[in-house]
């Protein structure tokens, strides 16, 4: 699905400079409406920064998910991760979204670790690999504040006891030929990953399938995922089930302007274990965009994570259209809001280290 | 696959007439000559019938399960039921056999319910369907005699804990073309399907995985069934462990001269719960071959199951062949041993009702 200036978003390659209201179009999703957010602002006292923003700016069926919670009916969140190397900034961005939603509303979460796809795709990649990664991951979500009492971890290797049989109900209403085209597999690719897209799916209707009634799920991720779950929602019609309903975010560019920060270029990702050190030397070679904060890493980082006040981002905003403050400056500045950030995380993946075990058993 | 005379053998589908020693070429198994027959002897205390007669008569690696045996190695056993349905005597072939070599070797059997391919190929079946079918064809398979300490069984949907984890490792080093090649399945199936290829070869592997070490496992199954396990055996090698090895029977007719036993046509074959007024009329109905004692049903099921004695089964066959007696004695003579055979059967079937529920608890 190429764009306009041949930019490319799909689940599985973003490249290019993205335009979010044409991938509303293009994907036929519906942004989130000042009436919308107006409606979620009434339930949460007042809008989160991520919506405030618009890092979060598109939906499917949240509305409908409104109309039922002001009716007395309770919803599920849905995200995951796919366990095979460190948490970046870029994951967190979601993260920090969903935990909000879940204090917010009392929402219960099943955050699903896709281990099996893992091993499926990566050659060489093994079982005690995906372990340790599960666990290391798992203690960044914890790290966030989620509520543990209204968190599930579904490690599909783990727990396919409720996964496996919920999947074959999708998988049993969709063809091969829909998957092959749906997440671009082709007669090279495994059974198990075109089997792993009913697996992935599966956790929208755990919460449906547990009460034998209708539970709606919401699902906040990038908005390059969103068609994964499209077959989701064709098969749910069938199943009786509510279609999941999707809150869509932006991406968090890399530290190269990359539009995505990614694993498969360490120098310009940020991971949450990184030491000082390392964040500082990482921030100080990133590909700045100097006086247009707009496409600037730097600034993006501050307006999607680190800067809890909109008065002091517009002033951050405005001293480098204006070159006011240059790049060095405005770099070091964000170190420095990294870092302690990072330092209260590591310490909080400490803490959590039993906590965490004990989810995952 | 077709044969000389149109004849088709695909674990699919089973028609015209069948030349066993054709397929043992077509395939590429080994027959089970006399030298490995007497080998085999040697630890059973005697052949078996379904050795004696060839009812059994075609390998893959059994020779080197024997070799294994003889320096103090263990084996296991796989075989498994699709359960969507009553039992009839065609599947009782291979488990008779199955029972004696579990009882002659010590071995362990691992029994593998597959509701979950049931559940994906059968519109309109459920999963309530599927677990009354799994307990009353577990039922069957333990009045058979199998000594339940040595026999494990999985149903899919129930205990994936184990099998989904290696039915990845499986998955990961197969093709969808593959799959849709060696199962003769196309883009309209379903993904559930073609990964449900990897399921159905994980047992292959469970005793290998649980040991650390290279278990062989040995499959007895119809002859029709080999092409589902040429992948796996292709995967074996990758993965370090034993090719799964086979011993393949010959397939018993239906009632209707059929070359397979169906339960698609339900008057051709005789179910283990059947009443001895349905045997009887479903007997007395058959489709005979006058003279020919080879292509008679009626001759088959003494000759495969209800005929111990080898003597009075030649005595059948000359009296047949000299007309001496005619096709409505010898029927009246079937019914009296295949009514008796299922009263035993299902006394026993009433008395294993609560073993079997914890054996699948």
């Amino acid at each position: 699905m190429a764009g306009k200036r041949g930019t490319v978003v799909t689940p599985w390659e973003v490249s290019g400079e993205v335009d979010y209201g044409e991938l509303i179009e293009r994907f036929g999703t519906k942004p989130l409406t000042p009436d919308l957010l107006e409606r979620i602002g009434r339930h949460t006292g007042g809008l989160h920064r991520h919506l405030r923003r618009g890092v979060f700016f598109s939906h499917r069926d949240l509305d409908l998910v409104l109309d039922g919670y002001e009716e007395g009916e309770r919803f599920v969140l849905y995200t995951g991760r796919g366990p095979s190397g460190p948490v970046h900034l870029g994951h967190l961005v979601p993260w920090v979204f969903t935990r909000h939603l879940q204090e917010a509303f009392g929402a219960e979460l099943f955050f699903q670790f896709t281990d099996d796809e893992r091993l499926l795709l990566l050659p060489g990649f093994d079982e005690a690999e995906a372990d340790r990664w599960v666990f290391e991951n798992a203690r960044d979500v914890m790290a966030l504040g989620f509520e543990p009492s209204r968190t599930e971890f579904i490690v599909n290797t783990r727990h396919p006891r409720e996964v496996y049989p919920i999947a074959l109900k999708i998988a049993r209403r969709i063809t091969s030929s829909t998957v092959r085209s749906v997440f671009g597999f082709d007669g090279g690719s495994s059974p198990g990953i075109m089997f792993f897209s009913a697996m992935q799916a599966a956790p929208c209707f755990i919460a449906s399938e547990r009460s034998g009634g209708r539970v709606p799920c919401l699902v906040p991720a990038g908005i390059d995922q969103d068609p994964y779950w499209r077959m989701t929602r064709d098969v749910a019609e069938k199943l009786g089930y509510p279609k999941p309903a999707q809150i869509h975010c932006r991406m968090l560019p890399g530290l190269g302007r990359e539009a995505k920060m990614s694993s498969s270029i360490p120098e310009t990702a940020i991971y949450t274990t990184d030491p000082p050190e390392t964040v500082e030397r990482k921030i100080m070679n990133a590909v700045t965009s100097e006086r247009v904060p707009g496409s600037c890493p730097i600034y993006q980082y501050s307006y999607f994570l680190f800067e809890e006040s909109d008065g002091r981002l517009s002033e951050l905003a405005g001293r480098c259209c204006s070159g006011e403050v240059g790049c060095a400056d405005c770099k070091a500045e964000l170190a420095g809001l990294v870092n302690p950030f990072l330092r209260r995380h590591q310490r909080k993946r400490w803490e959590v280290r039993g906590l965490v075990a004990r989810m995952l058993s």
